[in-house]
């Protein structure tokens, strides 16, 4: 054979620890608008500017009174306050007070008039005229929202990674925000390699690299975006010309195997002439030939082309390097606490990832490991029914009843859940 | 009071049932190429249009051999074999058979020659010249994939009305598919009502009628297109005209509020001059002043303009009308089972919505609902740190303890979660 390529192979647990070491944490931010802003990661805290609510406020229409007048009010004994005045639009200042015996007539949200200190809904009441029939007793603070109840001026409303949602962009734009920084996602370019995907192109099948779809749409559910660049032969000249040229366009570049040939002999072989084998092949199960590459110090991943392997290195490889250099480390995936419904081990030696089948029960999560024939996960209809997997130590064993943390596939597989 | 309104109120068990029958079922459909397909909801059952694999072929790079032949093979003991061709490339066909004493070398993924019934994995073996010797004993089957093994001709991959995840994208493409039957997106336009939103507004505040946020950004991430058509004033004329004019362009309109006075005596009052009441006011706490009108045979939702009130709204009447006329009643929003940290009972005679705040524990997800004064549900950053909601009937009261299903306000919620 007149290629010559030794795989650098570390331990997983030391392959992961040395590439992360290897790439700069490197996060930067953009300033978009509130109305774009849903799904992005937040750069920065978020701080309540002011006391939320400002002032006092009315938590329902009704009238502001001074409890104590209230007292022993009731249907058949009513009490009878003066109105002293409305406010009718939330938030409108009016400069209004009240004395003893007097109220005013808000609106819900309105601020209290100086000297009131509570709300009596207006259910409760019946006007008469310039007065108002008070048919309860209330309490201090009866339906009056406190100032600072909802959040006090400097309380943390946002923290920094945290996913903008819906009601996020309202307390953003609620205290006055119209942009709001956040974490720019990087890009990372894509290339399937292998002669035999050539060839099924030049046959007409749509999507030839398949599995570059586990790549870009679970990196783009979680923050990456990423550009399909096509397929490559199993030529090492052509790969580090790949590499060379391409590098400096994007934050990282996944390389999904091709033929296993192509992958231990030809793409390893082809970084050693651009730049540097971080590691290749690892004690990952499946993953094996996984590897990660530093060119111009950016990440170039080595994705082995079999399913199972392929989705192994993406969760266990690219996800965690993603996190690091883009994101602060913050956790790209969402975690899940469920019950083993059967017992699963480590193969020996090796740090084992299992996809599991994730179901409600009456009482909470259970999680099933495909346990199949051959390891399971490396069959694609399995991958599909698949929501989450576990990745087990070497030499450890999960039993059956055991409760066991499990990492979602992507978020969109909560929209699969019933429960 | 020269303005007559008369709410038409229902209990909402009552007002639900009503308008999921005032609307016709109107699922539609797009095609959409695979690469597009990532999140939509898939509009057909996918069932498998041949065995998968097609033939029993190799788990691993190896030799196919008769099992029998290996028979007390060992490392000190090997079994000679003689090598009688190759596969190397996946797939491909080589019209090869093996007899008795005979092995082929495949590549991981190849067809087994005819003859076959086992795979030696290549660590296994050591070649010489045209010879291999195989160092262990193999079962029958042994590191083979059987015909069929991942799925049967005909059996059910996908079913219809599921999410299109990153793996479902590869299964699809895997199956020939370059093209995918999806759902179509209703459209909804969204206005906010209420004069004191205009002077917001005027006052160049930046997102002054920014509880649309709640609704479109909620909408949007469970499948339904938002667009955004302003204030409007708290005018019935200048509503009902906005109803008229717009409704042709949309699936559906959704009002927001406006001022409470707006809602109740304005925003309906202009309904009647353009369609028909199904219900305004119900028994839903908050959210007691939700209404749905119909006109044109669509929906127009009214929405009330409080936070928690218009959460309560977009929750329990737009998104099941949504799920009922556009997606044939799929769920749209994911649900999960959890443990009450606290007791909780609904308000007298309200079905009574309560968002929740959601937390792994080293056992499983614990839901605390927002009990402080006055509702909680009602202030914003409350708002913004629950993860779900209950929605519980009258009369009924639940304990500490309780295992509950709570609905999550959105699917990024569970980007939020750790464990």
């Amino acid at each position: 054979m007149p290629l010559q390529y030794r795989f650098k192979a570390k331990p997983y647990d030391e392959a992961l620890k040395t590439v992360l070491q290897a790439f700069p944490q490197k996060a930067s931010y953009e300033l978009v608008p509130i109305t774009e802003a849903l799904g992005r990661r937040i750069g920065e805290d978020i701080y309540a500017p002011f006391d939320m609510p400002m002032k006092n406020i009315a938590f329902y229409d009704g009238y502001a009174v001074r409890y104590e007048d209230t007292r022993a009010a009731s249907a058949s004994n009513p009490v009878k306050l003066k109105v002293v005045g409305s406010v009718l639009k939330n938030g409108e200042e009016t400069g209004l007070r009240i004395d003893r015996g007097e109220a005013v007539y808000l609106s819900a949200n309105s601020p209290l008039p100086e000297g009131a200190d509570a709300v009596v809904r207006e259910e409760l009441t019946s006007r008469e005229d310039d007065f108002v029939l008070v048919k309860k007793e209330v309490e201090l603070y009866e339906d009056v929202v406190l100032r600072g109840e909802d959040a006090k001026k400097g309380d943390i409303l946002i923290s920094r990674g945290s996913i903008i949602r819906p009601q996020d962009q309202v307390l953003l734009s609620e205290i006055g925000l119209s942009r709001v920084r956040v974490y720019r996602e990087p890009i990372v370019g894509i290339a399937s390699v292998g002669d035999e995907l050539l060839e099924r192109f030049e046959k007409g099948i749509p999507y030839p690299d398949n599995y570059s779809f586990l790549v870009s749409s679970t990196l783009r559910l979680i923050g990456v975006k990423t550009v399909s660049l096509g397929i490559l032969k199993d030529d090492p000249d052509e790969i580090a010309e790949f590499i060379s040229r391409s590098i400096e366009y994007y934050d990282g570049l996944a390389l999904i195997g091709g033929a296993a040939r192509g992958v231990k002999d030809y793409t390893g072989m082809s970084i050693e002439k651009v730049g540097e084998v971080i590691f290749h092949a690892t004690t990952l199960s499946p993953g094996k030939v996984s590897g990660v590459c530093k060119v111009e110090n950016k990440p170039v991943f080595l994705v082995p082309g079999h399913i199972g392997s392929a989705t192994s290195s993406i969760y266990n490889v690219i996800v965690p390097v993603m996190s690091r250099m883009f994101y602060d480390g913050v956790e790209l995936l969402p975690k899940v606490v469920a019950r083993l419904t059967t017992s699963v081990e480590a193969r020996p030696g090796s740090y084992t990832f299992r996809t599991v089948y994730l179901e409600w029960s009456s009482t909470g999560l259970n999680a099933t490991p495909y346990l199949k024939r051959l390891g399971g996960s490396t069959l694609i209809t399995i991958l599909s029914k698949a929501g989450g997997f576990i990745l087990i130590p070497p030499g450890e064993k999960l039993s059956e009843g055991d409760i066991v943390k499990v990492t979602l596939l992507n978020p969109l597989e909560v929209l699969s859940w019933k429960s």
